[in-house]
């Protein structure tokens, strides 16, 4: 089958040839029917020997941690889900036994990295091919009769700003505002779950004037450009309200310091983008019970939730789509930041 | 291997020969270190051929809800426990995949019936013999080095109470009661859960003076007869202090009546013991946002919660044991009430 | 000046003429702009001597615990409120140092009834005249530039089902559905609230084909006949989907028995009207950890918030408008059922 | 009356004659029978008189914000107190009015400072005199038959922990383990806090060791000095299981430093020292969802909570006596750290 793989560090990804995978005890081929390219893949092949190395990937390595399909063949003593079954894959996998994964926040598994348990895409073979081997059944979510193009992407780009939004839900009151720093490929769905799962003013912020059209789009009731009139224009927009949570899909130090100064009492500032910044902290640096955070992607049940969501018709997903031929293109368009919401690829 | 089944309605269990179950793909044989007997046995036991047939379980059933021992045999697909682990078995299993499950709140499994996916000892076959068959690894908890015997119950009688309080702690802060009626095998141990997690003052009522000795044995601050005088006692032993949650583990019209009439503002009933009952509810006639509940076991993490509490020595099971050849016994005292604390069979 | 005073029990409400009040230490006098006119105030005229006697309401009163106006007159030691300030008024008000009320919810204060601290309107002069004194500056909410027209039922017909919902909100998650009984003044209020602050599906159910009319112009996604198919027209309209709350604001035995048997696991049914009906309850009765609780108007912050929703123009209130004149007549419509929303009285 | 002052900024506080103060409308005078000396009373009498004039205060000022009395005088309009009630003082005062005051936490009230309302001890005059002023009865929580000398402390260096911890108390499940950096005003009062509302495990640091066994004798599982060694020492003693959290109450770079190691995905590190650190922040740079806030004093109904606490003879303040005329004293012995717990003068 074909499949898009990541074959040496420094080398963009190519399309080749590798065996149709065999599914062991337990495990599940999927028959992909959408994959999503993400901005991680990116910063995965971005990085240096050196650094690729500290992560420990085998290479050639199929790229795709977003990946929708159909059961295609069970392995043995696999009895809950049927050939043919339309599913999302659970892409964050833990060795389900901890007590982090008997919540099914299978993101935070403590024992993953020692069990040599990676998403498939990053650090297994992912969903850029043909067919994918998924771990466990339990990885496998129900997609029902969502459409696999329109939706692949929400088990990431939708996912991640859903784990982040709803830790941060209780302080998202009638009153209060949020904002989204980057509009892109998450931040984007960012949005639209903010409008509809909360009462807040969502501002979004962004450096491309296509990206903030894009935020008022799908709903944001402001978005400004991400530069240093911003907190100006933030405040001049909802007057005294409190900014109660920032979510910063950029998180480079501008975009933290930016979100740093927007803090009121008790606000969380919520770094989704991959990064390492600064920041002064303590009661005298910063307002009270304010917080800062990173979370990473989201767990099973919060999955479920976000393609409920997508079922009601309350997100969807701005893609462009591109065939597995097409999908080094995807990621050449993703690098240069010239799409327009999320490139998925269909095998 | 020798099994103690329940056979026909309205016979006493009998230990039976059975072949050693063989674990397919995916299943897992555990060798039986310790079994407990509990009152959701005796009352299903207790139940006419019409009412027992509603529950469709298959006869004979090897009886024993509540089990530990050691991984014995993996079947195909086995990956994540070795044989020799001691392990504690869920009981309450599910489906493993939908929202509910996707939390590890398989207790509350909305698939579970329709896929005959029963409970271990309650419609399949238990922990009350040499070996039992466990459906799934997920279902199996580190035991660690925790004394089989002495923590056994904790499995049902340590995890109902203790997903019974979880949901009421937010409630239980500092200034407030807990009452538990019924100082038996499941409330015993919930008096230790809530002086360990919680700052509330912890009443005991029961009918029995050595349940009530037991109940102040086990850390109580009060323990009175549960009869028309226990309201006005614990009137007098707490002043105005608010009853926030009663937890009834009897749940008869009776200690129904008198945990209602405890209740306070926002206080929860919670009525733990299997039963049916009548109330008044509605504005006029309880406190404001006065809940009543019946929660039902716990789930996969309050498993893993309890065992750390035993781990770190702050709840501990009071029991008598019993071989397998003397497990009818024990289920003849169970039922007479002449058991202090819970009743173990060692296999 | 004039005034709308339940002057003997059992005969209607009379505008009569009485003093302007004075303002005593820490009191304020504001002048009404608006007030509402409530089912409770209905209630408590049809109770019976002997009933009302119960209450304790001295004779005559005011009626009208909606209101909203400017601070008029402020007595010695207010500080917190200028003549001039447009507020809305807090009704439930408690003695503002107990645990509760150092919380913000003096609707559960449990010393407001030892005290005689009652709300304007339900046991002390309320808002249906020219003018109306409030206890203290910490009842007086900003009102801003919200109209007091529009607005003034956001009091208590907002702030009742808004406390009801942020109680449940945290069940109530993408996939689920929520159930109101009942659309008029609170019900067609809580099927906007339930809109702009879950992602739940909102079906309404009423006896009246107006106030179904009703419910599906403020957002509601289906709106049934509430009779002995409504149970099977949810099922057909939402499949599987778990109704995860059901807001009664009818609350009599029929209505109530339509709830009970909606309820999954860990639904919650929340009795808004005001009533005393029964039910069978226990594990073997309802799902398990479905609760069953009536609230009571809401807290000091849940005001502020629902003032924020209508703010952001996400709730507007149906109202139709009565000078004081015609207020006796407002309580005639609001009796007959024949209003459509909230009946208003400007002075 | 005689009151201990800071007159002027660098010279240690003295005492003086002052008038007694009489309340205005609204006001309650407070014959002090206890106030406590506090670590911030000496971070703010270090600072120069350049920081000093940001802070505002005007002086002379009489220290104390830590205060418990008698009700010796009411202002017009008080009528939720009496003469003679026991009472404790409420420090972090607020508006009122606002959405944070309206739920209790005057100590996150925006508005304090641009209406120059400020903490007794801390902006305006405090306890360290025979009487003291209190800007409004809700500010006087119920004190009852509680020792004044030995519970004084807890408005400050008891409610400060309890806030802390109360946030993070979801986190605090078996199993986990809890970090107190610096065991002493207010982290011997955090490690009984954690002793008795959770069942983490209860780690102190210090760099004294004297302060070290005062951590044991309070119920500390473990005491360690506060150095490089100290998180091997903690894994050794935990093994695998999780910081939870951190409460740092030191809060200057090595302690932040080492708080920040410990952490574990989810867990907290919380700044209660009054300080000003740096933190490398992100997903790269920290386990991930981990949190860093810096909460300040404590909420109405917390202060409850804690008093409720020792009422129930779950935490006692290790107390050193002084007469007001040895109060400089005091605060020179607190400067030195030599205090075993905290400092209390009697007037």
């Amino acid at each position: 089958m074909k499949a898009l793989q990541y074959v040496e560090v420094g080398r963009p990804p190519e399309l080749r040839e590798v065996p149709i995978p065999e599914p062991g005890p337990g495990e599940v081929r999927v028959k992909v029917t959408a994959a999503g390219a993400c901005h991680s893949d990116s910063f995965v092949m971005g990085l240096s020997a050196e650094q690729f190395a500290q992560f420990g990937y085998p290479l050639p390595m199929t790229l795709g941690h977003e990946g929708v399909g159909v059961v295609d063949k069970r392995g043995e003593g696999v009895d809950a889900v049927q050939e043919g079954d339309a599913v999302a894959i659970y892409g964050p996998q833990g060795c389900g036994r901890c007590y982090e994964c008997a919540q099914g926040k299978e993101n935070y598994c403590p024992r993953a990295a020692e069990l040599g348990i990676t998403p498939p895409g990053l650090g297994s073979d992912g969903s850029m091919a043909e067919y994918v081997l998924v771990r466990n059944q339990r990885h496998l979510t129900p997609l029902g009769d969502l459409d696999p193009v329109r939706n692949v992407a929400l088990t990431d780009a939708g996912l991640t700003p859903y784990h982040a939004i709803k830790t941060s839900l209780p302080k998202l009151v009638p009153g209060t505002v949020a904002v989204v720093i980057g509009a892109g490929g998450l931040g984007h769905v960012a949005i639209q779950i903010l409008r509809e799962i909360t009462p807040a003013t969502v501002i979004a912020l962004d450096v491309s004037e296509d990206k903030l059209a894009l935020a008022r789009d799908v709903g944001a009731h402001h978005a400004f450009a991400s530069d240093e009139e911003a907190a100006g224009k933030i405040r001049d927009a909802v007057g005294g309200a409190k900014v109660a949570a920032v979510f910063d899909f950029v998180a480079i130090q501008p975009t933290v310091d930016l979100g740093l100064s927007l803090l009121g009492t008790e606000s969380d500032l919520v770094l989704v983008g991959v990064g390492a910044t600064k920041a002064d902290i303590g009661m005298l640096a910063r307002p009270y019970d304010s917080t800062i955070r990173s979370p990473y992607w989201g767990s099973r049940s919060e999955l479920i939730e976000v393609l409920e969501l997508a079922r009601a018709g309350r997100v969807s997903v701005e893609v462009e789509t591109f065939s597995l031929d097409e999908a080094p293109e995807a990621y050449r368009r993703l690098h240069e930041g010239t799409l327009r919401g999320r490139a998925v690829v269909v095998p």
